[in-house]
């Protein structure tokens, strides 16, 4: 299911206000873009780099993903997605190799994609999420 | 210090022989390295996904920062890695700016970088890696 590229790096932190000028003054990225995901109880910080987006994840709800991920494990790396074509087919596929599916058809994420995550015990520890650009 | 894309993001995992079938058979990536970095002990495995490469560490001795890591946390992403130019220069802004450095100085690391790790603990718990080629 070849992806084209890592569409981004998901990143855990408390605060957006003190995430986002670290990244912007000690990392010289721009933050482009802020957008809050209610159903998934967060707000979302983008950044480019490369091929690649960072997006900073503070949680708007204690009891949502992202808060119950810091308070077990603290801020950190959350998650990695890879950027897809035909993403209902590919989540398809994962599943016949046996992967565990948290997302049995395509959903929608943060800016306008469509999205499926992959069950961590079953990719090596890593919450894998893919991705697809509707518009392309 | 503007990254030019991100360089690779480091996945720990308990066995290599196991995982690097899965990234080939599921995500249809090649594996196209395997190196053994002794003064890390670790052994790694790397693919190509657009711009960036995934690289799976697996220990080599379980008092080493890859086998603690797993002890402690389980299999999951270890760290990320920039892109730089100008490594040493940009260790000494990012400690400038507030962030405690692993490696004052850049050292050789996998693939022939030269490469300084950043204290998660300055980086919002995010392990994060500074890499240069030399030959570029």
């Amino acid at each position: 299911m070849k992806p084209t590229h890592i569409e981004h790096i998901g990143i855990a932190v408390k605060d957006l206000k003190e995430a986002i000028p670290f990244f912007e003054k000690v990392y010289g990225l721009e933050c482009y873009a802020v957008e809050e995901v209610v159903d998934q109880k967060v707000k979302t910080a983008f950044f480019k780099v490369g091929d690649t987006k960072i997006e900073l994840l503070e949680s708007t709800d204690p009891e949502g993903p992202i808060g119950k991920f810091i308070e077990k494990k603290g801020e950190g790396i959350h998650h990695m997605a890879f950027a897809v074509e035909n993403l209902a087919e590919k989540l398809k596929f994962v599943e016949e190799q046996g992967v565990r599916l948290i997302d049995k058809a395509p959903r929608k994420g943060a800016e306008g994609l469509n999205i499926g995550f992959l069950h961590p015990k079953s990719t090596f520890g890593v919450l894998t999420e893919l991705c697809e650009d509707p518009t392309k």
